[in-house]
Parts: C-alpha cells; structure tokens; sequence
C-alpha cells in the first residue's frame, strides 16, 4: 500500500494567495496544509508534518516579510526554489448580495492598505481588518453576511463559492509577492535541485559583522570584487545586542561554484558568524 | 494675549510610549496630539495643526516600523532629535478586577508578541489583539471589562486609572523603540539644532542606486572611504520598480562637516537619487 503523500505547508485558509504559490512550486495536485500563522508553517515542516513549506518573504509594494526572515535564521530549513505571484485583488461577496448592499469589506489589512484608491472612490464601505484574506471570503460565506463582502483571490472566490463584485481592485498593478519553497536538510540533501543548462541560479545567506567603521562595505566587496550581483540586502536587529543587525544578502551565483565559493571564504574572514540559507534557481 | 503653542502629534491613545518620547523629546509641559494613525501623525504637521510629530523608526526586538519610513520619504519633514525608550510592558486592569479573574488580554499584537514566556506560563489568558497598547487600557476600563487586562505602559495605567496586576512580563529586557522627533523644514531652518561641543551627531539619508553588480558596494564606499560609520542600513521596495530598493542610512556625523559633504558629493556621483533626512545629535 503506498503511503499517502505528506503535504506542503502555508499559512492562511485555502485559496490564499500561499496556496496559489505552492502549488506552483511543488506541483498542481501536491496535497497542501493551511496553517494559522508562519511559525506553525516552519514547525510543520521541522517536525516531519509537511513534505515542504511556502513562505512569502517579500512584496513589491509592502516590502519584506520580516517574521519570516527572523523564521528562516532560526529554523534552519533550506530554501530549494523561489516564485514571485501576481497579486489581484477582487471584491467578493455570498452569492445573492448586490454591491450596493455592502457596508463591511474584510481582509488582510495589507491587502485592504493596497486598495484605497477603491477605498475613495466608494466611501460607504468600511474596512475591517480580518486575520486572513482567504479567511476572510469563508468567513462571509459561512455566517452568511448579507452586508459585507471581503477581498482576496479569484481562487479563494472560488474555493468558498463567492461571486467576484469587482474585479482588480488593487490600486497599483505592480504588486508580486516572492514566495520560498523550504524543505528540510535531509530531503534537500538527498534530492539536489535540478534546472536547465542555462538557467540563472540565486544564493541566500545570513551574516553578521563587527559593529567596527566600514564592516557592512568591507563585507560587500567580498561580493563585488567578484562582479557577482546582489538582487537583496535586507537588515534585522540582532537579539540580545541592541541596535546591532544580521544581514540577509541575495547574490546572482551558485554556491558551489568556485567564484561563490571565494566570496564567502572572504566574507568568513570578517563576518562574526555568516551561514548559506540556501541556492536555488532564479523565479520567472 | 499669547496663542496657546502648537502640540506634538503622536500615534497612539494618550499613555502610549510615543507620548512617554514626545514629552522627553519637546519637553514635559508640551501639548500633546494623539492621532489614529501614524500617517495622520506626519499630515498634522505637514499642515500645521502641529509644531512637531514623534515617532517610532525601529526597536531592538521587532525591527524597523517600515511604513514610517515610507512616510520619511514621502512627507519631506526633517528629522531634529531622537531618542530611545526602554519598552517595559505592565499588565493591567480596571480596578477590581483580580489576576485569577482574568481571561482575555488585549493589546497591541506586538506587545503580545513581546510577551510570550508570560503567555506560557498562564495559558488561561486569551491573547487580542488590539489597535494601540495605551487604547487597550482606555477601552478595558471605560467598558468595565471583569473578565479582562490590557498590556501597556505604567503612564497608560495612571492614565486611565486602571491597577497593575503584573510589573515586567515582556520576555526580554533588552527592548527599545528608537523615536524620531521632526519638524517643519521652516522651523528647522529658524531654529538650527544645536548640542554641547562634545555631542555625537547624525545624519540620515536615503538614496537608490542603479541596478549594476557593485552599486551598493560602490554607495558605501563614500563613508568607508572617508571613515564614516554606518549606524544603521534599510532597504525598502521602490514603488513602481518591481525587485529594485531604495536605501536609509544613518552614519555618525554632521552634515556640515567637510569630510560628510565629500562623502555625500561622492555618493551623489553613483545614486539615482539621494535626500537628506536630517541631521541631529544622537540620542541616549
């Protein structure tokens, strides 16, 4: 009897835009689990629940995704892929309610704070802040709301059976969220990711410096004196030393290769602790 | 007859701890402006219902407050003074209410956050989020809530008259939120900071670099060059530029100084754009 499948992890309810990533990354039929929050998300995957996790970790509109950063430094999962999804907001409510009933929109406040130009041009609507913006589409539908409608993906309309109001609601088109596919070290280590031939490849990798003139520049020209380019820096404080920092550092390169290989010999150099979070092939 | 002076707007109900940095910031007698939002904060100045605005840029546990960097950017109000204050979380309740009666406990999610090894320890309490530390005390008290506490400041329990039931549950004492106090460009320009002659000073900025190998390599190196330190680095996502950052920096220095404006001659050379945001003595 084969046994069945361990699912992938995200956080938020079915149809989240996770989801939508996850399935991307790890398969269409992939079994997935929603989590409550990102901690339990690194947890199920620690704890040999999930076959995978998929975290956002950083948007175009909103900025990074810190919690999770702080989660990829304390887990220690590596990150095998990377996807960036296109986020479309709708407006959707139970079937049956007409957008001129609606007093209440619920989502994700991050979600709510990228439709305000919506928001202005409809200022009967209140905006109520929910946990969730797929959670917030099950939520209306379940109790049967019949004065509100929330926002969140086409597949979450779907998935709960909600009619979209208004379509593409979110004020600026530019908004993409990059999501990592994690696994744990002994899947990664016995499944070495694979890409074609001429595919570009990305390294992550955590480091902090002495907090001395010059530290952050001298640690960077491990990088640039090997032209090898940084797509993200990203800071957060260092606990237990206030106001020092870990830096999270992006560079277009494979670990294994031998240019990779001499910056981060020479960033070991002068780095108090530095560590490689993953290498992985760069998403469309 | 006198005009009645201009207040200080902070985010926050009254009690919060931007109040606590307005007063050490603008004086204790000052005026104050609570607002909802941290975005009506810099609007009460940019249109003169306010002589200065306090607020919150980073603190030593959760990061940086993103979005008031974002606001740094967009609203051109320069920085003047900061200042750090020790977080020290209370819980508290309104006045009868005893300790074993307690089951829900509102605040900010990020206090709640900063409190988890209370929240083991008595896993009766219901953590709820709430808006605003200080407004979780208001509300628990003018509701009469018996079943009820709230996590704030001590400021915010005499406040609002409610009774601390537990001094000190934040998890770690090593918790600071760093304050920025700003100022109209006018006021700055009539009223030059000044400090006693052996006062550190600082200058923050935020400048983009183009997207080349090297270039934020090559934007540092005009302090490393000059021996200027770096006190604090944050990208942020720019808007209209899916995957490109925009960066803030603090370095030790004034602004005036010879070998700063070869530094800031030097970056203008390699930035797309570059700013000043202010430059001000460095705080406690």
């Amino acid at each position: 009897m084969k046994r069945r499948p361990l699912p992938i992890a995200f956080q938020g309810a079915r149809g989240a835009f996770s989801e939508e990533a996850a399935r991307r990354l790890a398969g269409r039929r992939a079994p997935v689990l929603p989590c409550e929050r990102f901690e339990d998300v690194f947890r199920s995957l620690k704890e040999g629940r999930a076959a995978g996790a998929v975290v956002p970790i950083e948007n175009t509109l909103a900025g990074s995704v810190h919690e999770n950063y702080d989660h990829l430094q304390h887990f220690e999962l590596p990150i095998v892929a990377e996807t960036s999804v296109r986020i479309v907001h709708h407006l959707m409510a139970p079937k049956g309610v007409p957008f001129s009933k609606i007093r209440q929109v619920y989502s994700h406040p991050v979600a709510l704070n990228q439709c305000l130009d919506f928001f202005a041009r409809n200022p009967q609507l209140e905006r109520t802040p929910f946990y969730d913006t797929a959670g917030s589409v099950k939520m209306i539908v379940e109790e049967g709301l019949m004065d509100s409608a929330a926002i969140a993906s086409a597949i979450a309309a779907e998935t709960y059976g909600a009619r979209i109001l208004r379509r593409s609601i979110e004020s600026d088109r530019r908004n993409f969220t990059r999501f990592f596919l994690l696994r744990t070290p002994q899947y990664a280590r016995r499944h070495p990711v694979r890409a074609p031939r001429q595919a570009q490849w990305k390294t992550s990798l955590v480091f902090s410096t002495r907090n001395v003139p010059g530290a952050l520049f001298r640690a960077l020209s491990a990088f640039a004196l090997r032209d090898l380019n940084l797509t993200k820096i990203e800071s957060r404080p260092l606990r237990g030393k206030p106001w020092e920092y870990l830096f999270y550092l992006d560079f277009l390169g494979r670990e294994d290769s031998p240019n990779a290989q001499n910056a981060l010999r020479h960033l070991r150099e002068t780095a108090d602790y530095l560590r490689v979070l993953g290498c992985y092939p760069r998403g469309a």
